[in-house]
């Protein structure tokens, strides 16, 4: 086995790059910009480009290499294929087969929230554990899950795509995936202001929310300062997130819940809110699980597309 | 390798047994009563002298049998411990250590949906597939999941326990597992009869269904016949299945979801009504998920069992 193993995760503006060694210690950290243009076309090249450079900075040779793992916006099959990744200009991409070519290395892909995934259970969250749900709390919700220490891809590459559970009937806006009602829509950060902006149109209730600009972030710092409509906010958010995590369980029943992404900055508050949705909904013996929050932030998916070649 | 491999279901009231061959083959079926009293625990110890007696009247030696697989109404961990499985009287018991112990073969265990949904893998509806739900429609909704050719029995024992998803926060009655509105309590065998009786009592509307016992059968015989108002039974019957698969696909993306148990005999109409809910509610790239009807019957548990062996 190779001493080293690159982490390379493609975002619609940079390419997140690590070097590790196959403990998981990362050696060196680095961004490239991620040229979108002309079908994404020049993106694995220069990743390629980029990954021979820091060996040849580095005098790391290709024998000490154990591979690269690339984490993708988009659904990824078990053959390392992308059927389309429209965030970074993709239809279909043989990934696999591409990077191999152009580097000469062993090269591993996966979608980007289940590699977080991995990353988390590697080295964040739930180190040591090998049922671990992910969900990402950003513009979206993301998902990634791992069974007895291995991705769920799916048989569609659709695995762990816990946004889109179907969570509420009454929602009439329409969801990127072009369903209506689905969890991203309510329990992203984008979701969380849209039920406040709701919720302060119903009602005179005095509220800090009124004043200012309505973020994930100033709903939960309302709530911690006890704001009374902010608190209902966090209550119908805790709500959409602990009775979807609750039937998640009952499907895959997992050791522990890592929720992540910008909404997760809000701290134990938001777990708090998702437990007292959680608990009541979920089977019996699946209400030992634990709720933690992500601890690797945005390196979570170059130590998962690392780990990934190490599988 | 042995040549053969004993599968046994171990049930309420009897214990079913089969002798296989390594490629599914059953060469023999028989049954034996499920001794319950004092703890169930006569029951181990019946089914190893049952497999013996087997192998004398065969002429098998050990050496040609590779092992006992046994599925257990109950969690079971992975090391083959049942911390209890109360229809058969069990607290804990170490069902893979007793076993070896009364017989010196292997032996392997596992919960009974999860190893009747191996069963449909391996000879049954989803020959073929890696990635399979089964759902058991009896008096309760039992759930298998299958991913990557194996079973996902969850870090507490629950994996596959889909029917205790939550889908009905109107529900007052409260399930076996102790909470409200679990899936099972809707769309079981008992389920359906609840249903109906409510469509019922709420509307003067006429129906076959006022004049006859009502049960699974009979509405769906009365939905076969145009039976207005059993058709309003089954959709909603379709639309709490339909959307629990739904979520389902959204966390395992399936390839096939296998649906057995007694109210399965209804036929392919069944599926109709849950593919109505299933696909509107579901992630696009999921929707392409079959539907199928279970094949093996009462045998899934004997012919999962056998394969478990063979993992």
């Amino acid at each position: 086995m190779g001493r080293y193993v690159f982490g390379i995760d493609v975002g619609g503006t940079t390419v997140k790059c690590g070097l590790f060694d196959v403990e998981g210690n990362v050696l060196d950290k680095w961004e490239i910009i991620t040229r979108k243009e002309e079908g994404g076309k020049y993106i694995l090249p220069d990743v390629a480009a980029s990954v021979l450079a820091k060996m040849e900075d580095r005098s790391i040779n290709k024998e000490d290499v154990e591979g690269i793992g690339v984490g993708v916006p988009g659904p990824v099959n078990e053959e390392g294929q992308v059927p389309v990744a429209v965030n970074i200009g993709w239809g279909f991409m043989d990934v696999v087969k591409e990077l191999e070519g152009l580097t000469g290395l062993k090269v591993k892909a996966g979608n980007d929230a289940n590699v977080a995934a991995l990353g988390e259970m590697w080295r964040g969250a739930a180190s040591g554990c090998k049922n671990v749900v992910l969900a990402t709390l950003g513009t979206g919700v993301g998902g990634g899950i791992i069974i007895g220490g291995k991705v769920i891809a799916g048989a569609h590459g659709a695995g762990g795509e816990i946004g889109h559970i179907h969570v509420e009937d009454a929602e009439e806006d329409v969801c990127n995936c072009g369903n209506r009602g689905c969890l991203e829509q309510m329990a992203s950060a984008t979701g969380i202001v849209k039920l406040a902006n709701r919720l302060l149109a119903e009602s005179d209730e005095p509220s800090v929310l009124r004043a200012q600009e309505i973020s994930a972030k100033s709903v939960f710092d309302a709530v911690k300062a006890g704001d009374s409509l902010a608190q209902k906010v966090a209550e119908k958010f805790g709500e959409y997130l602990g009775k979807a995590f609750a039937a998640i369980a009952c499907v895959v029943d997992p050791e522990v819940f890592v929720i992540g992404g910008g909404v997760s900055k809000a701290g134990p508050v938001l777990l708090e809110y998702i437990r007292r949705y959680y608990e009541p909904f979920t089977f019996s013996a699946c209400r030992k699980a634990e709720f933690v929050l992500a601890r690797l932030g945005n390196d979570a998916g170059i130590y998962g597309a690392a780990r990934m070649v190490l599988e």
